[in-house]
């Protein structure tokens, strides 16, 4: 863009920006004001998913780092609440959508066919960056994995190019491992617990340890809690999303313990990657007041709001389809409000929620660091 | 209260509201910070539920009058508006409950058993004055009503008396066809259909002639909403809450359809209350722009968005409770996690919902009135 | 667009749309994720004004149509409700906004120069379409339509035909008396106040009967309220902007006193049109529970809403400016904070918040029809 | 309270709480729906602000400490952090509050009299612990303490002890230099800059030599901002409130350069206490990077949030009032739009806010530490 003069028009692209929303017509005077707005909201949302997604990014890069300084965690903090803050607003938009009414919105739903928000790519890539697996939703017996039908749509079209590239990118690297979920397992892994890291010769014996005067203080607490305890500490490397879910939840709702029924038998393994980074993540929550610790706790608290936000923004999205559509199914035979309903049970950083279950009050944890040193 | 001054902090009775925060000990020393900040959380939640009621039990009471005065719905519009704006307000709350962490709220946790939010009695005078029945909770497999609980625990204390009349007065009324869904369906089934009322002798004929037509225009318009249709509108008088729901959804999402498969057999009665009811919802719905249903709609639209804002409360509830004690048991053995979200799927409003999944285009609508007239 | 595959990619524009964050380099590797946030941001505070500027359109028409049918009326509230939300998030939007540190905008502050938020021209066609006259500003203090900044510095640059055809426009409707404030004005004069309209021959005598005995009860209320009630009632048709507001404003805030300190002298005359109008704002206002009143009683709130809206949007933006940048000036010399605050004070609909001044109980108030009739 | 049943109901005093709401006439059925709201709102509002209080004297009382220990600033922030929540939601109120329309307020407004929102003692306790000074009152023309008025009021009223309490302690306090803000600066005037305290021998060479080199790269970012440096920086401690400012603001909104137009002539005197506060601002806003300034940056951040929320507050307030009584003097003879608005311009904080005027990229920055060391 060759521009002599630097206007906020210009650095905002405005002339093209504002000539975008005239729908399948390509036409202002061809749309209602109620498709507008509806074009504008939907329009809104990919804007934000945009930059959702370029801190995402970044997050996942700085944490994935064999070495993260400690000046990028407050960096990474700032930004996931930014993510947040943006998902606050976006909650909200709910309040502006309904100002379509379902009468409204009938005038001119049949022409949006096939099309549908549930093909937004943006929306997909967010899932597979942060973490969330196929395996997830199967666990809520999703089978289909929602980007197969974007592709499937994709082909032919016009955006086919940028559809593609960006939902296989995300599905490779989720595939490799490079979702901020990943990185942040990375990075607690490598937590030192006790000033004792993964390398050491004697670290399962010094997270042992830990965990033992951990589990005595947290019986004192409250005996109820052990077995919720034992199941979360002692999960293994199997990769969790393949153990199917046989009951959506018991009683109490204990989700973790189903999961992680059999704990490793035989002869006591060196600890699994994954009992190490719930030992972490245990190890951080509770001692914030450590000042080592103050930044990391406040960043595994961005990442469950984070979750917590997305969550909201689902069950708020539903209700809003609930309210202008009913229960009939969505445009372009979008999923209807059981399906949207029951991914607002997906859980992406399943752990960080589950380690809330077993805290105990200060005053009751064992010594912050190794009384045999 | 003889006062002389007429103060600021007379009317409100700051003296006595402000000495109410002190927990357990009535002590404002013995509480922290993070335990006073629960309190008054939770006092503000009970002052605008006392607002919410007070409202609620002035709506029904308009609504119930044998003849309802065209300036009575504007008046119970505002005020609906006003409750929505506190629940909106509420939901928002969690916003504030969320800055009290895990580990903070771990620290007082134990000081407060058995105590639990579930025991708030005005909470359940809210859901038994819009018209909550047992049935619709059983629908959901919660077979205990929760005021059984707040009774029992109620024995024997101070606030026995209190706690015992609000909820023996909303269980009878309830009972007695007294909530605001009651007082709703009354209007709506007295409401004119093509000027044709349920006393005028052809009225199941007119009401007849309406559905057909506007069943042919369904048609034209999508027929895969015609079997959501027929369900809808063959409603018995079958006490509803007795069915008894035997899948949680179908794959579609067809809740309605699964609750009345069995339309009534035999000879064609004269139109049934609940069917009548319903062809009201229709008409009101439809056809906003008649000036003489233009406060009607804008009634059932409240009265919808009062209901998402409860359900949207709900669920903001409990997923602040899953963030601050994950999926143990709450307080006082309160309900966890996976039991709270199912309240989630309650429907008081049911047939306000419904009648959005078969609404048409303004364009392909019947005539406003009876074409044989 | 002729495209084969109809997806929510294509409806959206999505290609088009997710390209034009890359600023002056038009490239998105050269943003940083503060910039790339700064560009969505004000992207999306001009994709709801684009929306904002086709609602007030519509509303404009609607309202300025030699007869307005009933119907109308509540379309328009509706749409303009819809404004309100949409404003009302875009309050929220400096909760996003304030994520971007002083530090961190200091870091891109530069390179953004001298391109600056002042000079979105639709904020300026949203202000002319309202009906912000030039005199408003210069009651003020401010001489300067910035309008004219905006049309300079365009001058040569890509987007010079967007701007000029915008403003151009704007300007040229506003002093056409095509801006909302001028057909509600109109549709307001046309009013009819006890059955009369201004056609009829003793209109002035009924109006006048009306007004005195309002006057008589607004006096048993509070004889406070006469200085205001008479100054309100009094308006002169000398275009107000003309009068240069001396004070600020006096000690008891009396803007509108002083503005029209000099009623018209000598022999009555036939009622002014201004006087008319402010006298169908006080009929409308004071019986809203007449059932031909409800919708226009709601239409005057809708309105008077939407520039509290607008108003909390400027006061938000300052407090922004005050926070990222302190009192310095703002990027391309643009105004600083003392200037944007005084632009809080602006009003375009300043009757109808004016006679919020002299409202009374229903009680006290006279006859709603003539009672010489 | 000697209470067997530990109940939700006896912990929140519901029996006593819910008793509350019934006005002059301590009497639920005498006051209607409207008032009753009214009632609520204002209660609700008076329970935050005792939590306010409470965490406000708790963050005054840490950072007064002769020696802050590191873990006091993180709880410090979080609790300022559940401050600002507090207001956020305390803005939304309004929401709420304009669900009562004008005509509405009308109806019971007389009743009210003299009673008044300005006699809140709550908030006026809140702006003394904050540390607003009677003279920054003064600085925006206002002579009179609204506490005075409230004390005269309240004597002899059943409320007179509490109220006198409370506002002669907190007048006593403020007096005493025991706000949020005396405290703050303390804390700052000893923060180390480049590791250098004012009890070191050469503290003022070395912060000489900071604020040097500071203003150098300050002048290559940007020459204009230098007159709003040395302002800045050269605050004496003459007590700055008893400055009376002569003009509201200068053409660039230049506030702080007006008040210190006089630096110090003659002899250079050891660096004023007023200036080092100033320049240990400066250095915490500047280099956030460092790891021991990342909590004290985000202190700085969490209390010019809480200043930005009680602006908004106040603002949002004075348009509540604006639209629902216009302009008219308020109940009580309360003061009116034009007073409260100007009670937005006040700032406790002030350097806090001034010191984003002065910030540089941070490349530009000189060194952390002292390249003489």
């Amino acid at each position: 863009m060759a521009t002599t003069s630097k206007t906020y028009a210009e650095y905002l692209r405005l002339p093209q920006l504002l000539e975008l929303q005239g729908g399948w017509e390509a036409n202002d005077d061809a749309v209602s004001e109620d498709e507008l707005h509806f074009i504008v909201v939907h329009q809104v949302f990919e804007l934000w998913f945009k930059l959702v997604l370029r801190e995402l990014r970044m997050a996942r890069d700085r944490m994935s780092a064999q070495f993260v300084p400690d000046k990028d965690i407050p960096y990474v903090v700032r930004h996931l609440r930014r993510v947040n803050a943006v998902l606050k607003i976006a909650v909200n938009y709910f309040d502006v959508l309904e100002t379509l009414t379902p009468l409204d919105f009938i005038a001119f739903r049949k022409k949006l066919e096939p099309a549908s928000g549930a093909q937004s790519f943006q929306m997909r890539e967010i899932e597979a960056l942060m973490g969330l697996e196929q395996s997830e939703r199967q666990r809520h017996g999703h089978s289909v994995d929602p980007a197969d039908d974007i592709i499937r749509l994709a082909k032919g079209s016009p955006s086919e190019g940028m559809v593609l590239q960006a939902l296989e990118t995300a599905r490779q690297e989720l595939k490799e491992g490079r979702s901020l979920r990943a990185a942040l397992h990375e990075w607690l892994y490598r937590t030192p617990i006790r000033d004792s890291c993964p390398s050491d010769s004697n670290d399962d014996e010094i997270v042992t340890g830990f965990l033992d005067q951990y589990r005595i203080a947290l019986e004192r607490f409250d005996k109820r809690l052990l077995g919720a305890f034992d199941a979360f500490i002692s999960a293994s490397d199997a990769p969790e999303p393949t153990q199917k879910k046989t009951v959506r939840t018991d009683a109490s709702g204990a989700r973790v313990e189903a999961e992680h029924a059999t704990p490793p038998a035989g002869v006591k393994p060196r600890r699994s990657r994954a009992a190490r980074i719930r030992a972490a993540l245990l190890f951080i929550e509770s001692y914030r007041e450590a000042d080592f610790l103050t930044w990391p706790n406040l960043l595994l608290d961005s990442v469950v709001e984070m979750e917590e936000e997305l969550i909201l923004w689902r069950f708020r999205h539903v209700r809003m389809v609930e309210r202008t559509i009913g229960r009939r199914v969505g445009t372009g035979g979008s999923p209807g409000v059981a399906y949207l309903d029951q991914t607002t049970e997906y859980r992406i950083f399943n752990e960080f929620w589950a380690v809330r279950s077993v805290l105990i009050p200060a005053e009751l944890l064992p010594a912050l660091t190794n009384p045999k040193k």
